[in-house]
């Protein structure tokens, strides 16, 4: 028989089963901290109408699609979980209760260049807030919380949330006579981190930009202090112009509330330089960074917008919302080894029969079961060795072997397969699951 | 703005927030019973190479495959989890313990023609047990307790898992001399409890077979009484055929097993005209209905296989696995209202502030949630009444409503909002947990 080289496409992340169950372990960190916020789950298909996909989309987004043709339908794969939100809730509107907290964790795709760390195919898991035709600042307050409360259970103690509000700058621009190129603006000043304050000034002089209002910018982004000093600074530039003025309130009640949320000072700040690049976010917006390992650029991002679905509906339907890379974080992570697994194996016993029969090994591993002890059991016939080589590989922490004088003299022994440390025990599930208690 | 219609395809499932909470109570009860049994996870791509996908598949599954070109690669979304199964073990044989025990919940795709209670992208829930060279009976009974214990922690009682063995018919078939015809007899036979007696009469004579072996055929399937009975009668039946003597003997040890492996007698029945009409199962085979509700087909099927992935590798890799279709069984349950939500919201509590400052009320959710409470604060300013409805349409089971005198008293009431019933409690969050757990 001709034999096809069994292969994975490149760009497409598939784990071996010691590192999917951290992957799951970190999915499911995610997963229960959006629902112990009250976010409600939603999953919408991976193959949408082009038509519907790419309302709005183009640019380089509409390159990396995977778009094709099934009979007489032109189709693509999501490559996001925003656009299909903004669909669900239009179609939806009638049925939702307004703000709808939604999360959403599933794979998206693009065709991006492969290379080192980069994903065709990725998990985002998103949790979105949606007003219907209005939305209190407050909710934006609160999504830091969630950030927080997600990578302080993943472990992580110092990384700090950025957090910014776009009206600034934009009503920054407005009053300089500049608002024709704030996306534009944004889109360099956006890039001060990794291309320096010179490179910044140059690309704004080659847009066309005078000096005067290049400092003035540079002034704005550079202001500096403790949130409170900044914002203090923020307010004695006297701006008059009426976005600044909302912006500024914006983000001191963002920052105000941030904290009661549950966040420690030392974990958010307000950032001036923070922008996110997309003409998409229109108030409050947040950047990640874990402070030791910079160079992984935003591990959670998102913000506020002032019209989810317009290209769906009238409706208008403000969100703020925040999304995490999962594919390219536990990517990076793994390869930094910063996470460590709760638990390397999902079963925490193995019971291996050493007899012919295999009664009673069977029915104690139905009564661990029964007591939601996650049991498995060695059926095939080989060596000791063999099973226990078994158990060893996939780090199952404890053994039980039962041979005939298990059976005989009605007690076992529980093998703690890190430490080496032996428990006698009755042979009985009640008493093994006592002993294993005791043993952890 | 022109607006394009927000609309999902035909044949994908796109859930509201209620029901979608239900199908993913469902799931995870399969993902941890999966778990509580020792499988391990895994998560292949969705898109494979097709030349990978397609080297065994032909016929009716090809033409329904989702099939493109993306840059110069000929890709496809996978249609099983089988075959992305044969490709990972082959792939990453010398990195896995064998007996392989492994679980997969995805999406899979087939272009099928869309009717009602049809989707074209589905959930796959699989489990599959892969030995290397070779793999013992006894899995093959432990696979019917996970069928069990699944349906009924979905609440189900009144179910059969019906337990056949191929080796009995392709042994028969041998012994009259129609093995050439055995996938042909099989998928005839496959249909008897549709098509009834006569028309499989009437199909195995347009195949060719005589009368003297149609009777055969049909004595042998027809063979009734307790299980005990059956083997009997099959053991009366006096053929000397080596497959039909393994079938045999295996069948008598799966059936054995199976009740030491916790399923009630009442539970499983060995059904002499399972055949499960594929090539592929070449030992036990598994179907399961729900007595009441036969109509839905069976609800999870599987069985033994010699080879999992000979056209990828000339390792041996025998098998044994089952699937539940997650999305139809879904579909048709939630149809007929034969599944309960255990909780029917995410949140536990809705936090209602009445009044202009949020600190107490923002604060107190912070600690019910660090309480591990899933606790919803709702943000925006409206009135009482509006407030009330969201937490009345989202079936959030407590209310705390919280305007000055609460903050003044340093009390405040939870309200039951099924009941109507209202505990008047300290306001502090450890109190309010433990007035909530008294409530339960």
């Amino acid at each position: 028989m001709n034999k096809v080289e069994p292969r994975t496409l490149a760009g497409f992340m598939e784990l071996l089963p010691k590192e999917q169950i951290l992957f799951e372990q970190i999915k499911n960190t995610i997963e229960t901290t959006y629902q112990q916020y009250g976010f409600l789950p939603i999953d919408t298909p991976i193959i949408e109408l082009s038509e519907v996909l790419l309302a709005k989309a183009g640019g380089e987004t509409e390159k990396q699609i995977y778009r094709f043709q099934k009979g007489d339908a032109d189709i693509s794969l999501r490559f996001d979980l925003t656009v299909p939100l903004a669909k669900y809730v239009a179609k939806n509107y009638g049925n939702l209760s307004f703000p709808f907290r939604r999360y959403q964790i599933g794979k998206v795709y693009r065709g991006e260049k492969t290379q080192k760390g980069r994903f065709r195919e990725f998990y985002q898991c998103d949790i979105d807030i949606i007003g219907d035709g209005e939305l209190s600042i407050l909710n934006d307050a609160e999504l830091p919380s969630i950030i927080y409360t997600i990578f302080k259970k993943l472990g992580f103690e110092d990384f700090t949330i950025r957090i910014n509000n776009r009206k600034l700058l934009n009503g920054l621009f407005e009053e300089i006579g500049q608002k024709e190129n704030s996306t534009e603006i944004l889109r360099i000043i956006d890039k001060i981190e990794k291309i320096g304050k010179d490179e910044v000034n140059k690309e704004l002089k080659e847009l066309g930009l005078n000096t005067e209002n290049i400092e003035k910018i540079l002034a704005f982004i550079e202001i500096d202090g403790t949130n409170e000093e900044k914002i203090e600074k923020l307010e004695k530039l006297q701006i008059k112009n009426e976005q600044f003025l909302t912006g500024l309130e914006e983000i001191k009640q963002t920052l105000m509330y941030v904290e009661l949320f549950g966040v420690p000072r030392k974990n958010y700040k307000l950032d001036l330089t923070i922008a996110r690049g997309l003409d998409y976010y229109t108030g409050t917006v947040y950047e990640t960074f874990l402070n030791e390992y910079r160079e992984l650029g935003s591990v959670c991002s998102g913000g506020r917008y002032e019209n989810l679905a317009d290209y769906y509906t009238d409706k208008k339907l403000p969100g703020v919302g925040i999304s995490i890379g999962l594919t390219r974080l536990f990517y990076k992570l793994n390869e930094l080894q910063l996470i460590q697994a709760n638990k390397k194996s999902i079963s925490q016993i193995l019971i291996i029969p050493m007899l012919e029969n295999l009664d009673e090994p069977i029915k104690l591993a139905t009564e661990l079961r029964n007591l939601n002890i996650k049991t498995e059991i060695y059926l095939d016939d080989k060596k000791l060795k063999t099973k226990m080589k078994y158990a060893d590989k996939l780090q199952i922490p404890y053994v039980i072997v039962i041979g005939e004088d298990e059976i005989k003299n009605g007690k076992l022994k529980i093998k703690n397969m890190q430490t080496g440390e032996e428990i006698l025990t009755e042979f009985e599930a009640a008493q093994i699951a006592k002993s294993l208690d005791n043993m952890q």
